[in-house]
């Protein structure tokens, strides 16, 4: 793809031609917010007024787990409705630090030919703490392109990926049995962000028992009236054993929001991350590049941590 | 106590206080640093270059692991020696928002009479993100008040207090047998953060297992030539069996980043620390007050979220 015309030049025509549907421009657009170019800050900007349509579904859960092979399956259904899909998948593991990975090209070829999914890859290597950013700014760009389903797929694991998929409307948290699952989720905290828990590979044994398991957890928590009492679906991604149950559940939730009125706010809620991912980048930069002389200076008692804060930072 | 004075007005004359030993100015500077009173940077701006002369030690592990009895053995053991020694803890779970808590009460009163020991316990609750920078300003003017040993003892959740052991020089993780400590100590990132490992109540069933469990996952993450090889000792703090190897442990460790002449860069990463903390609660205040208007703004089109950073925040 050869483009000559710069990138700022380019983005309302690219606005243009992404609201027409036009699939190479949303690619285009995606590897400018994947550069963190900020050509896609006014391309989002063109775009933002036709945000808060798509229902956005989190899909998280550890390596292995099948949460790629339930992705798939999602968006199958999803197609058969006629509905169309976006789909962020975050690999930590890809050795890649940009650009499609193996799991995406497969998953690419399966749905080459249906301009109705679109799937974008990212690697999280040399995204640091620009990746939520990156991530919730494919989100609003898929939404904004007019997909009715978008997915964001990653493992969860870290503070950044809990905060990326607690940005979604619905979060999925994806378990299987053994391996420890339960107690990892409960302990790293991504318990408390899922709204439908999927035990994927429910065929193999020890499935009940993690059903029980994670119900006792729930019920400790003892959830407020008129709060969503979080489902648990047991599914066989492989087989689609479940699948529709796990649909249902989602959508169910969805219902839950809308008719509480909630469904704005997961969207103001996704700019707020936005916003907060890029300012924390944009401080920890400037920070970065002062902070060896700053502490000689603190240390030798010449000035003070508050005293560099307001130098860093001067409030507007 | 009465003061008629500004703090601010007070802080030059309490760090000349705190130099000469007084146990009273030191208590009021710890309250100055906990409400967060600007006067508490001037006063460690006075104090800052007496500072780096103490070993800091961090003590983490999950409730009713012991960690407390065994900091008190250690304080016993420093104090035998001759040594003075200054605790900060953290208490995440006590009610009260500051001030002494009942534990705090109950350790005061064992060391009341000895002015070579201060302990200051600190609650989590209101601390938010102010908490790191507060504990950091704890044991910097514990540093710079003279006390030959700091330890800051904490319960080992959440990466707040992940970050803050992580600022001490040595770390001693503290694990007890069953209980599933040591999966929770993996999960939670705090494993790779320890310099020592401590199975206290190593007399209750099950402790030849978990030092197995845990050497065998620090020998999977196969250290660089070199580095230090974290040890793992078993004590019972409750008798005192095991103390004098977990006291030998953490010397080894301070020889060994002495030897590397690492101990400055411990005390340097502490100031960093710092800042970046009061930073992010800077930042965190200022975008809280702003953050709806700017939503509905980025929502419609009128502005953008670099934008909004850039509003936000000016870059010197």
């Amino acid at each position: 793809m050869k483009e000559s015309t710069p990138a700022t030049a380019a983005a309302p025509d690219l606005a243009a031609r992404i609201a027409a549907g036009e699939e190479r421009a949303l690619a285009r657009a995606m590897t400018l917010i994947e550069r963190a170019d900020a050509a896609s800050d006014e391309l989002l900007k063109a775009l933002r007024p036709r945000t808060g349509r798509a229902r956005v579904i989190g899909v998280t859960g550890s390596p292995g787990s099948g949460k790629s092979t339930l992705t798939d399956v999602l968006i199958a259904t999803y197609r058969e409705a006629g509905d169309r899909v976006g789909v962020v998948a975050i690999d930590p593991s890809s050795p890649f630090s940009g650009g499609a990975i193996l799991g995406d090209r497969i998953r690419m070829m399966r749905w080459h030919d249906d301009s109705g999914v679109f799937i974008r890859s990212m690697a999280t290597r040399g995204q640091l703490g620009g990746l939520a950013a990156a991530t919730l700014q494919m989100v609003a760009l898929l939404d904004g392109a007019g997909f009715d389903h978008v997915i964001v797929e990653t493992v969860g694991v870290g503070q950044s990926e809990i905060d990326i998929v607690g940005a979604a409307d619905t979060t999925v948290l994806v378990l299987t049995p053994g391996g420890g699952d339960g107690v990892q989720a409960f302990k790293a905290g991504i318990m408390e962000i899922a709204d439908v828990y999927c035990i994927n590979k429910a065929d193999l044994p020890g499935a009940d028992r993690m059903r029980q398991d994670v119900r006792g957890a729930l019920d400790l928590a003892m959830p407020l009236d008129g709060a969503w009492r979080q489902p648990i679906v047991a599914t066989v991604a492989t087989t689609g054993s479940g699948v529709d149950d796990l649909l249902a559940r989602v959508a169910a939730h969805h219902d839950h929001l809308a008719a509480r009125g909630l469904l704005q706010e997961r969207l103001r809620r996704r700019v707020r991350a936005e916003v907060t991912a890029l300012l924390g980048a944009a401080l920890r930069s400037a920070w970065e590049s002062r902070q060896e002389q700053a502490v000689t200076d603190i240390l030798a008692g010449k000035t003070t941590p508050l005293e560099t804060v307001a130098s860093l930072w001067h409030e507007p």
